[in-house]
């Protein structure tokens, strides 16, 4: 039922990723925390497409895991970044927990170990990056290095210097084979004040607090300030930052949902070809199989075979269906989600594009309400 | 509805853990690789059931992760065996898939590398055992030295010498905190071939195909043999061998599902107290809020608090259950899962258990026919 709703007709309204995109003028106090960039059919019809995306994320998922067996060197790393309470482990749980935890590479950096501490900021990064086949997700990254240890002071460097090292990383790491999602959940000042307090009043959750929370959120301005800068000079088109209004929970595991399965689609990842014949592999297992299992398994295979290839060819066209939606034009500029849908049906009409590179179309987020302290 | 049904009366007839462990006298060669153990009502109550469980299985798994950020060493190990097509992955997708990948730590033990090789056998299981908190799954494991080095003759050792070193080794691994879960999948030869064909057929499973898998299936024999030998000498109490039929892809993953929630459960995990004062950190983060922002707050815990704790009761109720039927007495001896059910009732007005040790009390599992080599 809930499938029927999001089949009949919700979905993305205008491509999430040109609303959340941080390019020129982008303007993180003036980012509205609490929007909805790109949807505009509210929370239960958000849930049921998120379900139908993890089902196509999945199928994704195991052609990814699938080539690295046949020897391709491609990965996926997304990068989640966010203060306390942004709903980072959220997105873990319930974006990544639609897919095979077999192909996944889940990492979580906090604070250094005293061996980290002993290397290079990016070592650490680097013994995390995904093998090919895998989708790596970074529960805080290397940018870490730019946020908590510029606000504490930790290190006394030219943090222009260090974005430049961090973009050539991140260009060595593409360079290898491996798809860069970047994502900076960003809630309100007051949506934290919320879910800390919820924190403390459920003794379920009291776990998930820290008493140096309060601290972190006593330096609101000064992340808001570094936030601002490193998505200002760490945004390239290679690898965008996307900035992820958080204070709506369905609505960010949605739109992180879109970006990764954006990022897996772009690939147009097939089914392997193998190098043995299957013909022949068949007659030699047949010999090893009594006439009743094998007469099982023609029936078998009679019944699934055109179902699969069904299948597969419903998968071509979910995938040419997300491709198109993330090489439309972008909106226009001001226009956000909360924007009308005439849209769509102008999307829906275009005819398919081939998938290629996309150009650096940076754009500015959609604006709305401050997300700056209040208190 | 599914949920209902599964409420309705529908689960473990006797505690599948009795019939599955491998104690003395158990028999490999006579074990039915299709047969059901301690489940009576069918697939989809099983499927229904297990969803159930994965729900429960997800709190646990949260009150581990949870109990280790206050300082516990706690962690639990599932270590799966099985020939190939036995449903290795599927047990992993499917019963790890239900829980928190964050709460995960996978690993899967192929053909060493050279520099694995290059150390002794235990080196790399060392480096891949799950941190405190975590739930680690072993897709193959040290156990492979002990069957296809011993099948493709790849080591000149004693295997007895073997076998103690690994239960050694485990003993280390337990002391240090880590509850282990040994499964051993078995399919049957007809079944294998089955599988085997299926992957030959269908092009989206191509890529699950190896021309050495015919190989493998041509040392059947050699290997229930070398099976037969590891389950008989490294079954501990502490660390039993659990043997799971795994021709019906269902039942093997609602009976691991089940083994993997008595470990857990018998862990008896609570949420961890915290070291600071409540109160004193709600009124500082108190001072940070606005007063509608405050009100929120204050509504949502009205409305939610009540409802976590009896959540808590709920799932301390679930727990002791699950710890009920694994504490009950055996199944009778030679009563298999396909046997008469008035044993359910019993086991429900059984007066409530404290959890303890469990006494070993391997059993021969239920065996109806033979999974040997037909063809």
């Amino acid at each position: 039922m809930a499938k029927d709703d999001a089949a009949n007709g919700a979905g993305w309204v205008s491509d999430p990723a040109d609303h959340l995109r941080v390019g020129e003028g982008f303007d993180l106090a003036e980012f509205d925390r609490a929007a909805t960039p790109g949807w505009e059919a509210g929370k239960t019809a958000g849930k049921a497409f998120l379900k139908e995306r993890g089902d196509l994320l999945s199928e994704m998922q195991e052609r990814l895991f699938a080539q690295a067996r046949s020897g391709s060197e491609k990965s996926v790393l997304l990068v989640v970044q966010g203060l306390d309470t942004a709903g980072k482990g959220g997105i873990i749980r319930h974006v990544a927990g639609m897919m095979d935890p077999q192909g996944l590479a889940i990492r979580n950096f906090g604070v250094p170990t005293e061996e980290e501490r002993s290397h290079h900021y990016l070592w650490r990064i680097r013994n995390a990056l995904p093998a090919p086949g895998l989708i790596g997700i970074f529960d805080r990254s290397h940018y870490e290095d730019v946020l908590v240890v510029r606000v504490d002071e930790l290190a006394d460097v030219d943090w222009d210097e260090r974005f430049a090292e961090i973009l050539e990383f991140e260009k060595e790491v593409m360079a290898a084979g491996t798809t860069i999602v970047k994502v900076a959940m960003m809630v309100s000042h007051e949506e934290q004040g919320l879910r800390l307090m919820e924190r403390l009043d459920r003794p379920d959750k009291h776990w998930k607090y820290s008493t140096n929370d309060l601290v972190t959120r006593s330096k609101w301005d000064a992340y808001q300030a570094v936030y601002a800068d490193m998505l200002a000079k760490t945004s390239t088109d290679a690898a965008p930052w996307h900035v992820i209004p958080a204070d709506r929970k369905w609505y960010a595991r949605l739109a992180v949902t879109e970006l990764l399965t954006q990022a897996l689609a772009a690939m147009e990842l097939t089914w392997p070809r193998v190098r043995w014949q299957v013909e022949t592999q068949k007659r030699k297992l047949a010999a090893t199989m009594t006439p009743e299992t094998l007469a099982e398994a023609e029936a078998n295979a009679a019944e699934k075979v055109p179902e699969v290839r069904e299948e597969i060819a419903e998968h071509r066209d979910a995938v040419t269906e997300v491709i198109e939606l993330a090489e439309g034009d972008d909106a226009e500029p001001g226009k956000s989600g909360t924007g009308p849908s005439e849209k769509k049906d102008a999307d829906r009409t275009k005819p398919k594009k081939k998938s290629g590179k996309k150009s650096g179309k940076g754009k500015k987020a959609g604006n709305k309400k401050s997300g700056k302290k209040k208190g």
